[in-house]
């Protein structure tokens, strides 16, 4: 393969594009590789097709190996499978729904265990044709509420999404296996960074869930690792908790004034200053924040929760919406408020709050909201909290979990901090960033129930299937590739999937370091190296060809100019290495087994 | 390659499917190919996938031979650059429009002019970037008023569309013709029949377009051919304009009774019985036919049309709508006679329609309706005609166009029929049918001045782009080689498109059977063979494992069976040809060479 620059259709830019946050969009776009053609959608140039092909076809190959079969499904579906599944609605605003001319409602599909399920079981019948591994590599949608970091967070993207089908738990486990497998082995040919994490399983359902996450600064989820070999994704993390405290010696609840202390901070030191304890100070921990939040089901419903937990630690919405799924959070505002009068910001205790069951009097008790309570699963029996009393500058001191007040249940929504305890006691917690690039999940039998997939069993008896479906996100992966190769110059592909493996540089004006560099081109393409050609003429300055070649990011450059006059071509890989001056007559060797190192790693 | 069918996602069906009204489309379901999803919208198995690839593939090879390069947009685009065309408008209700969560009005893509446009205007500004042609093979969308006929007219489907992009007019015709050559060559290596013919532009605009068409009497369109080579699509045939005749000696224009004629047929045996004339009997071609119809313009207003043809023929209501596009055509309905009282159903004539001039007294003149009035070309000056008088049960006879009668214009709208002369003189006109697999279209400067795409000439002038645009529809071009390619058996693909090249089928139960099978498949698949095998255990009969082998139709099939006792396999081509007994040690070699014959044709 040879790709001549003075054909090929790009154009590099200077200038980061204005909207472009992180290094993987800002340098796609530059170098040519990708157009944003609408919010989170993008077009792709010849550049950037040649290096998704790549990444295709690792996941192809792997897919094969694991012996899961290729097929493709439409975007454009009915509604009526999502609609047996409930996912019609659950997904709310997150898809594209659309009407057809005579009304019928279509989605454009965000992924499509719906259709899997479907069309296995319009084919097969017997327990004799499971196992089943089948799979699509397609454009999805989502109508993302914030489409962020290019291709990372998209609204039109590319997908791998397999699924798989057993008659019993002992086979999905080994399919769920086997896709695990193989999304080791693609991030390992791909050269890319992974962490395998337990995660929730959302919207999807089922009983167990890993993610596959690439660590990143600029990544959107979080997960926590512990020295004992805890990994998880932050959503997916339980709090350890406590055991109960004793509180027989606790003194009575009481209600204190403390004006100006809407913020926990300023009652911590209004606290301090007016109520000090005599054994240390009071802190933020000590008292129990209630925080008003609003959940948006998919039915456009909202609905108002409580959320307690101690005041050092904030809410994570995103921990909370894993929990409340498929309801997504939102802040409170003052409308909801205004419709409840009873929740006094700033000073929200659980004297209104929580189930209307008999407690200690004093603790402020006043008619009790109807709005939903729950508290962090540290807030145990006997523990003592600074709280609000439910009426301005005022808090009440002493009041005991348990003892005093009680909620309608807990949830896992305080943020994980580094330093916390893993769930499985192996050490404490410390948190990354990363970018989910495979998302695995044993699904069990809730769409094949919901659709009636059953087989016949040895018996002649109908079973349900139980399922499996396995994401990779090849467009993401594409971004997170790009994310971690890269310098201030620009882009660094490893060479697998770089769009060639060569960048045969020509420069200045005498015809004869063209002729000499067309030559060399050419015999590497003819021994199967893949090569992009700047044979621009000598009007583009040698600079702008270094700087393209270096924001091209293709892993070797080798410069044909004035060293031709001694016989050399220099040969410089693009990141790390040395530069050699190579004998004209031995480059196309030398290059050649470069590439092939390069290929062997 | 080789697949064993024992593994293979694939179930063959004996009843063809109830909606499959071709050949195509009840193989491709029958054989496993591809599954209906919803209307006009297919899901892909792993065979049918195969052999979407093996077309794709010639699709890319010969568009990277004429230089085009392959680009990917979305699917998914924003309204704005469709509403600058004047395109989100036109299409009227073919396109599947939506909005997303923020109210932004988007489509998906029918085709992409616009954003190739704006991606070109984006990357290039300068006359030596030109010629530029690129190409996608991408998913589109259309809301067809009747998806039918299978991947043949289907709602989602898969085209290759090229554009080009010159700075004058002698450079698009260089690159039409070369994609009409590209188009050429697909088609003959995918071993499909095709006429090129004359096309209008329709709602693409443009000076001049071709269609490739395959002949098939299943085709929705329908071409015509003269001896002397004209070709074209029956829309765009022009009617051959008879010269004016003299009236000079015409008799004035007289109203008759011609109770119960509401039909052409009815008129034609009154007029014979009550107003004989004397030379011949009066025809259908005497009368004048006047046909209301409407029109549905994109914006969704309806208007009425009259269109007046020799009662010979009927109006073709593609022809009428190529004639008025981006309108649709329908018949019109009660509630259209009823708003228009002046349109006597069945007695209808010019004397109420056309333009208010000062024509013949005596006419059957009444008060002119406002509904537009076109004429067939064949209705000119001098020409005299039996045709309604506005009044039921009455007709006007020696009516003389011209100067009886006049009308709003002439249109395009009667059928063709064969034996109509040529309009380029070249003889009479045979008709076929023929499914449309490839258009290309000059477009001209329509999108390019519309969208603002110029490049600066040598003179540092701007000037505006001249397009060109190039379709194949891939899908329907698979659909077009299984409806080419098919017995009463099953599909026959050609072997470069099949999804294999040899079935290998063994039989009956002897392990030894299955054993030699296996080792004949894996030395044919070693040597590049793609291999099909039937390794299906014993109780899958003979009888269902030919009839499969059959129905899927892969080109060569080898029974390793019963003769193996004798040392022989049985080879024979799916069709044509003889079977052959070939010795178990030469089988691969005999196999291999089969299928090395079958691959040069």
């Amino acid at each position: 393969m040879l790709i001549r620059l003075s054909q090929l259709f790009f154009r590099t830019l200077r200038e980061d594009p204005v909207d472009a946050e992180v290094a993987s969009h800002r340098l796609l776009v530059r170098a040519g590789y990708i157009r944003r053609a609408a919010p989170g959608i993008y077009s792709w140039l010849p550049l950037g097709l040649r290096v998704l092909a790549k990444v295709e076809q690792v996941v192809r190959e792997e897919m094969a190996a694991a012996g899961a079969q290729e097929v493709h499904f439409p975007a454009l579906l009915p509604r009526e499978p999502y609609e047996a599944t409930g996912r019609w609605t659950e997904y709310g605003p997150n898809i594209f729904r659309l009407k057809d001319r005579k009304g019928g409602d279509y989605l454009l599909a965000p992924t499509h265990e719906e259709m899997f399920t479907l069309l296995v079981k319009d084919l097969y019948s017997s327990y004799k044709d499971l196992p089943l591994a089948l799979y699509q590599i397609q454009t999805k949608y989502r109508d993302e509420a914030r489409p962020r970091a290019g291709l990372i967070r998209g609204r039109e993207f590319i997908m791998k999404d397999a699924y798989s089908f057993d008659v019993d738990d002992a086979g999905l486990a080994v399919s769920y296996q086997s896709q695990r497998d193989a999304y080791e082995r693609i991030f390992s040919r791909l050269g890319l960074e992974y962490v395998i994490v337990a995660a929730t399983s959302g919207a999807m359902g089922g009983s167990r869930s890993e993610e596959f996450l690439t660590p990143t600064a600029i990544g959107e989820d979080t997960f926590v690792r512990s020295p004992g070999g805890y990994a998880a994704n932050v959503e997916a993390v339980t709090t350890v908790v406590p055991d109960a405290v004793p509180f027989d010696d606790a003194p009575a609840a009481h209600v204190e004034d403390t004006p100006d202390t809407p913020t926990i901070d300023t009652l911590v030191a209004v606290a301090n200053e007016r109520f000090a304890r005599p054994d240390r100070p009071w802190a933020a921990a000590d008292t129990l924040k209630n925080v008003v939040l609003a959940l948006v089901h998919p039915t456009g419903e909202r609905e108002l929760l409580v959320v307690g937990l101690p005041g050092d630690r904030e809410v994570d919405l995103k921990r909370l919406e894993a929990s409340v799924a498929p309801a997504e959070v939102e802040a409170a505002g003052d409308a909801d408020f205004a419709a409840h009068p009873e929740l006094v910001r700033g000073y929200l205790g659980p004297g209104v709050l929580g189930p209307n069951v008999p407690v200690a009097e004093g603790a402020g008790d006043t008619a009790r909201t109807s709005v939903r309570y729950l508290l962090d699963p540290r807030v145990v029996v006997g523990t003592r909290w600074i709280t609000g009393a439910n009426e301005h500058g005022k808090h009440v001191f002493d009041l005991v979990a348990g003892r005093d007040f009680t909620a309608d249940g807990t949830v896992e929504a305080a943020e994980v901090r580094a330093g916390d305890p893993a769930p499985d006691g192996s050490g404490p917690l410390e948190l990354a960033r990363g970018i989910e690039i495979g998302h695995i999940f044993a699904l069990g039998r809730k769409y094949a129930q919901a659709l009636g997939l059953t087989v016949l069993d040895q018996n002649g008896k109908a079973q349900v299937v139980t399922m499996g479906s396995y994401g990779v996100g090849v467009t993401r992966v594409l971004a997170a590739l790009a994310e971690a190769n890269n310098d201030e110059r620009g882009l660094a592909w490893p060479a697998h999937v770089a769009p060639a493996h060569v960048h045969v540089v020509a420069t200045g004006k005498d015809p004869a370091v063209f002729e000499a560099a067309d030559a060399l081109a050419t015999e590497l393409s003819s021994r199967g190296v893949e090569v992009l050609y700047d044979d621009r003429p000598g009007k583009v300055s040698p600079g702008v060809k270094f700087a393209d070649a270096e924001l091209l990011g293709v892993p070797l450059v080798v410069v044909v100019g004035r060293g031709l006059a001694e016989g050399v071509v220099e040969v410089r890989p693009r990141v790390g290495g040395t530069t050699e001056q190579v004998p004209v007559a031995e480059a196309a060797d030398r290059v050649s087994a470069l590439v092939d190192a390069l290929l062997a790693v």
